[in-house]
């Protein structure tokens, strides 16, 4: 929770509910002048913030209230979702004034907004040199460092001096990023060879040689790298930023550590949400939307459901004789689904963090079959004494017991090996995987279950 | 995956396997010399990866080899676990070392893993000064901003101007923090008036002013707040550092975003497994930890599923007389379920990503409760035609669709009012929350299935 020591919680609730007040009224009053104000003297981010909190039409309303005079770093700022729609309700001369202003990286966010005509339309108002850049940017794929990064960045050939690379960026201050963190350091073919800390170049003498203080690069990363295995090189060597080359090995771009964070919190985001069945969600999102992203994966879990109803019709007289079956069935699935779910997600979060590489990979299997195995052998005792003092069956408990093992030891291998395989196959581990973890556990824990009591009670 | 343009990802691996071989004999040969000369000749993230791929026993081995040979950068780098097993087995001298060599938060994470008799013990071998920091450092509780700052940072008062603060830097290089992205502007009170970037240090004419080209900041950090509020800050306003102050507002110390992208994997991590209900899971996990961590989850899950049962055994003899319902029943609770997990997810992501503050939170209640009315149509009307189809039993697919519905509604409600509550319990949201939402679904679609059942069947 936020914690602000001068205000309490309350005290900033209200002050961001007289915001909205303020906002909403000013939108529906038209006063373009004081709404345009009021976002002016925010953070973008704050800005993004309170227009995200209006109703869709108001939102809508607000952007075409302001028109050009939506700040384009607001527009930026705002979710996915309200960018698109954001730059649906602007008039072209406003988004060409807007991909004027941006870096390079958000301006491709923004022009892809647009559908394929009206994109067209509007990078034939961009200055031609604009317009190539842009154009060289979109030709990456998406979700690679070549979309993420920007153009601008700080190289200086490595017989310059810290005196003469300051002097040259006071010379050129408009043609630098807004912010950035280190200078490359290139050959004459544009090759990256190394880079220097800003905070390094700062504290050393004006004539010491680049070349003399400039580190090897750690991080190796071009244009169609896909962003999750740039992030984690951001993560690993605890990077700000990180040069990009093209095939020929040239220096093209940069990448900010900021654009990573968003790519981390998304690749996040997606594990938890494919390992509940989920194929996306936003706070923004229509009852249409989550329908879409859900029902598909209630589909497929209705038909697996039914296989697992076929398991048992294949016990029917057995559980028309002993009806205590019924009542204890679930009892199995449940725990031993929550015991596959469980070594699920330690396995998607180890493959995520890179941990499931080599030997760690076959540890961890070995891991997982003992855990189930451990838990197999507490939780058979534990429902088998349960239902001993409920029914007062040892048979029955026996059974139960017996099942409750092989399920735990069967969710514990499916757990681990579902992902795995699922990776080998080259799918995403945590999509799907629920779903066979869970059909595979309940198949097992009916079939054995009712197997037993089949062999051994009738 | 990890895309080599020169490299295939084959090579990449026996590379690594190579690595791990030569590492591994150079441990068993006592090579001293040889190790650490292998693991300096690499970047600190790469030879703590490659120690870290090493069996427990040889990993304790080569950290006892290599005593204070063991470069500080590299043991900074390990994960928790490891860092903590080899704090335990480097001689006392070793760690005095390590502490003088690291940052005030890094020095602080390896003062945490010794216990207090020997953390005492070291402190006292330390030069009074670097003692007397990390005491007031160890002041503040885990997982707070005080504890994640550091006190090294650059800060200058407003009147000095550019070619100043460069000077000094250059005079001061040794006190200054390895790698830094801006300079604080204070009052001479040291109370934090605004930041300059460096690379806007570096664009701007020696003569200028800093008053004049400073920034307000947009962050407010102070050092009891929580982590998870100062990562919130970092991602929203795209920070890569920003200043810590004391209660009275007084500069104190430095949070760069490196940590942060620490903490938002880590509170990631937490909501994910803690939905499946996991305590805590890491790639070297034992089995006796994992069955820590997850037993007592499937303990309070046994509870559970034997109320679950309890509601079943109401129904005994109407489930004695139609036995199709104890085929059938599982179906109910495994879709409801599921769609009740979708919306926990959905859930607890927007919680995270703070999109469920004031109206969002009601419009998300409404979405999800129609997203269960929508699911519970599709899927009444999907499973009363499958059953109808499989037994040719018009009133009981009716009564199955309809407690179909009803879980489907009560589910949608579940999924999204549990973390809530939880949430305004002052829990944490995803903790639990899978197996009240799971226990509740189970125990409406028993109970709606075999009551209706029992109502209208018998």
């Amino acid at each position: 929770m936020t914690k602000h020591p001068d205000t309490t919680p309350e005290d900033h609730t209200s002050h961001e509910v007289r915001l909205q007040d303020a906002l909403q009224r000013g939108v529906l009053d038209g006063d373009r002048a004081g709404v345009s104000a009021m976002l002016e003297g925010m953070h973008p981010a704050d800005a993004s913030d309170l227009l995200e909190q209006l109703s869709s039409d108001a939102f809508e309303a607000a952007v075409e209230l302001l028109g050009d005079a939506l700040p384009s770093d607001v527009l930026i700022e705002l979710r996915d979702e309200y960018r698109e729609d954001a730059v649906e309700a602007l008039p072209d001369e406003a988004v060409v004034e807007v991909l004027d202003e941006l870096d390079s990286d958000d301006a491709t966010a923004v022009l892809e907004d647009l559908d394929a005509t009206r994109r067209e339309r509007i990078l034939e108002e961009l200055e031609p040199a604009d317009r190539a850049a842009l154009e060289a940017h979109l030709v990456h794929d998406e979700d690679t460092a070549g979309r993420l990064m920007q153009r601008e960045f700080l190289a200086a050939p490595e017989f310059w001096t810290v005196g003469h690379t300051i002097d040259h960026a006071r010379e050129n201050a408009a043609d630098l990023p807004d912010d950035f963190y280190e200078v490359y350091v290139v050959d004459p073919k544009n090759h990256a060879l190394g880079y220097v800390l800003l905070s390094q170049l700062l504290r050393v003498a004006r004539d010491t040689r680049l070349a003399d203080i400039m580190e090897a690069f750690h991080s190796d990363i071009s244009v169609e790298m896909d962003q999750e295995e740039v992030a984690y090189q951001f993560q690993k060597y605890s990077l700000a930023s990180a040069p990009v080359k093209d095939a020929e090995g040239r220096l093209v771009g940069m990448i900010t550590v900021d654009d990573m964070v968003h790519v981390i919190q998304e690749e996040n985001t997606e594990d938890l949400l494919a390992l509940s069945n989920v194929s996306s969600a936003d706070g923004s999102d229509t009852v249409w939307e989550s329908v879409r992203a859900r029902a598909p994966w209630l589909s497929i879990n209705l038909v697996t459901a039914f296989i697992a109803s076929g398991i048992i019709a294949l016990f029917e007289s057995t559980l028309d004789q002993i009806v205590q079956l019924a009542i204890l069935m679930p009892v199995v699935a449940a725990l031993a689904g929550n015991a596959g779910s469980q070594g699920l997600a330690v396995t998607v979060r180890a493959i995520a963090e890179r941990e499931m590489d080599g030997n760690a990979q076959r540890r961890a299997l070995i891991r997982e079959a003992l855990t189930g195995i451990v838990h197999g052998v507490l939780f058979a005792v534990g429902v088998g004494l349960v239902s001993l003092l409920w029914f007062r069956d040892g048979p029955l408990a026996l059974v139960l017991g017996a099942a409750m093992f092989a399920s735990f030891v069967w969710a514990g291998i499916a757990g681990i090996a579902v992902p795995l395989a699922l990776r080998k196959a080259g799918a995403d581990p945590a999509v799907a995987s629920s779903v066979f973890v869970l059909t595979l556990t309940d198949i097992i824990a009916f079939f054995s279950f009712l197997g037993l009591a089949t062999l051994v009670l009738l």
